[in-house]
């Protein structure tokens, strides 16, 4: 390009690689260059091995992004992920073959609830689905023992699932841990509350012990933010005891002047020293449906 | 008025109430529309001797909400409180007369971490607050046994706070449960895996039990949801056993284009049968500093 | 108080006064501390004698929002106002008695193009209506000639409405000018490109002076911006020229992030010069429907 | 896939085609879903031979979108564009050979003033930029006489640029009209208000009668809508006196919520029947500098 250094560019659309229009978008502005720098930023932390954190909040399973997942486990592009208990009793939806269905979002939600559909603006699941995820959970939780933490238990449910595209069971069989700080906050956790016996203790508190171990690695430290809420906060939280994250990328919706923590921006975070001072840092404001299976599209071109 | 009946009207402003002012946008628009709606609907609540659960997420302790919180609990305009880690150990920092620092989000982040200040958007708080809140806690984590859910965890900690105007000494003394279902995701939290003896088990599971409880009271019950988040979620969610609220307010600055919960509509909630067919729902989209003080004025002016 | 100065405080609610609620706001965060300055700022624009430009975009006439504005004029709290056509044709909507609905977002859209009613969002208006602007304004376009800029334009219309309440008569009657860059963009454009005889132009570029002559007025000089678009940007422009705003209040939905003008901060109004260095600013992230009566309470009460 | 038809998918990766993706994204949720409706639409307009309008808001050029907004019409992938005076200046300050730098949005803004620098977002454009915009506008307004509508003003100023890659010039060369209703607000509108001659007339309402007449083509027309203002609604509102549009895609970070005309859906369009009733319509919520360049490379692969 014929461009001064430092001056505004375009994408170069001759060769319409996907790694290309990212890298291109580098010379443009607003939340495409900030896409860009997400993508540059997660290569680097796969190629210099850094321990990666996905934290994940958002309907994202419902929405599709199962096998974005279940890749990024895959392909070690993340090494540990903090999720939502609805993104775990999704993906048990989906990984018993239930599945959600293409909805809308201008649907009457009186006539769904009289068939028995539950909406997530615009996919729906069946009342149905719930019913399979009780009959699965319920035996597991009977037969459970023990004080475990999320993580853990993650394990125990992620061997017993057959479905080979599950990332509960990928997460199983790599020895990923996945972190569910608030697993009791969905149907999951209603389905413990009933089912549990007396020697068996989902230990949340046994959590913070277990990330504060993989934030004192003395590897670099990554994280990939999707969405804020408690998967967010729970995992930068743990590095106030540790020496801060090397790199972060965070991908939103919210915004900053809202004053909360979803939308916090990751310099507020340096503040608090969840990131070292000079961490490498970027936010893109950007659905994640959207902006997740282009890095992660990207990270497979260029890996 | 001179208009006629269903047409846009105007606020009368010969009569500078705010009663006056609020119920005078029932002849607006957009948010304002949706700002009175909530009033009355609240009102109605209070008048309806409803079970009135507010759902609290959002940094809103920091950012000066607290006595109002505590004046919704003195005059019977909530019934509970659900809420994040977050918000009961900032309580605590103000109760303890520590407090917040006004501030900037312009701030040098890096010079905050350097002075040891933690910045909150427009607000700082000292590292030095949190050394206090792990010298209150260190003692009571310590002598705590049994199996307690966080309701009857808050009612230990409130019933230990001097300071008259804490929120949980109030819940406490007025027995007014307060949930806190993320209190691992919290400064608390942390303290809580340091600190716990082997024979004290904060037991989020039996929360739900409680919170059950609550909703299945054979009495109208309402909820007020600011800014979603797993109070919310998790309030929301206790009604997939029970019948569902009778009425619902949600002030939120999330959108529901991007799929979450937090930005999801109360309609959505209907087909999930979380609210009642017939409930009455209102959003009001917009920041709860602004709309939660007004809103609680006005309650006070009609009562 | 008993807070530290520089600290987080709390609303002191013992007297119910809108001033008391808004200045107390002032020792909370987020955007009630930014509503909070915004009512100091204008209040002092008002006390010293600022010359205040209202820029207004969004559909707020519409809205329910044409006495806020009416009442600005006549007790001075603005100088000027520079407004879109379409809050111009739903004045005259007003003024001519058809008035607007109060209807709801969730319409059936279809239904409502088969029975002649427009939607804006949660507010109707009939087809009808706009017949009877066109009945309004085809005879005086017709009678006018000359080079008008839009100040001088809106004057004509001014003087021809019989409606006591119009802020468009009021404007004239007090001499306050109305610029109205975007007329040609609103079906008041579509009759003027229907009705207007040869030797009548409605010269926009005759504005551009205009709107200059006030900037270079050597008083201070302040601004209001509601909702960005070209109200926002053409008044702020004109400052390009000038030596900038004195003060400033923006009180906006939009974000920063996306890099639009409609959501950029006043600071960067400042790399601009628009705002002088020193300027004193605050932008509120709120709907105006809110936001604008209550700035509007604020200073009736103390003024 | 063996995914039930109806039922939430998933992208496949196994060939990493831009085309691949997006259309994958058809079996996702939330705006995956939407951005792989719009990117088929927008085919389906191109492969049906519509007469395309492109509305463009937002500081486009600025952000480095020129070569896709040129390549779009040197593809025929638009027919017309609507635009603001701003995106026309920083085109001439590209075509003239100045550019803009990148920057960033945490710059300090009286820096950036006593520096001589202009920022929008993370965008910084020298004050020489505009004196070289004068330089070459001053002698083409002086020598430019009648009544102008701004595509005939635009076609006067596309055929004195000499960079091929000026997509004012492609505009020229290809007759492809380009409307700009709110060019005297801009730098441009500043200079016609100093350098016009008596005998020169931009006359804004002729760009009326002008759209009129492509509203009134008899074949099938589409629009795409990029970011709100009055590109969007001049370009919607002519067809409230033609038949509405067959096809339409909106791109837009705004929201419904707050009232305004740039976040309004395009369902709301339909009830002022400037979308046909069956028309088929689809709003992208994202930041167009991600959206566009994709879009752009979807239609060129499938081209």
């Amino acid at each position: 390009m014929d461009r001064k250094v430092g001056n505004i560019g375009s994408i170069d659309f001759s060769e319409l690689k996907i790694s290309k229009i990212l890298e291109g978008m580098d010379a443009t502005a607003f939340n495409a260059r900030r896409l860009s720098h997400a993508a540059k930023l997660w290569r680097e932390m796969v190629e210099g091995d850094y321990f990666i954190f996905l934290t994940l909040a958002g309907a994202m399973v419902p929405a599709g992004m199962r096998n974005v997942i279940a890749g990024m486990m895959e392909k070690d592009f993340i090494s540990c992920l903090v999720t939502t208990g609805a993104n775990v009793v999704h993906e048990l939806i989906e990984a018993l073959g239930i599945g959600h269905e293409l909805g809308s979002e201008r649907a009457d939600d009186i006539k769904l609830a009289n068939e028995e559909k539950n909406r997530i603006y615009d996919v729906f699941v069946s009342q149905k689905a719930f019913e399979e995820v009780e009959n699965f959970l319920a035996p597991i939780i009977s037969e459970l023992e023990g004080n475990l933490s999320t993580p853990e238990l993650m394990r125990e449910i992620g061997k017993r699932i057959a479905d080979e595209k599950s990332f509960l069971r990928i997460a199983y069989e790599k020895s990923i841990p996945v972190f569910c700080p608030t697993l009791h906050d969905s149907i999951f956790g209603l389905h413990l509350s009933i089912y549990r016996k007396k020697d068996f203790v989902v230990d949340f508190l046994k959590d913070i012990n277990q990330i504060l171990d993989l934030c004192f690695q003395k590897i670099p430290l990554g994280v990939v933010i999707v969405g804020g809420g408690v998967p967010k906060n729970f995992t930068l939280q743990a590095m106030l005891l540790a020496e801060g994250f090397d790199s972060a990328i965070q991908i939103t919706t919210d915004s900053p002047q809202w004053g909360g923590l979803s939308g916090a921006t990751l310099s507020e975070a340096k503040s608090w020293c969840k990131l070292k001072e000079e961490a490498k840092e970027v936010t893109v404001y950007c659905d994640a449906t959207i902006a997740l299976p282009i890095l992660y599209a990207y990270l497979l071109e260029v890996s």
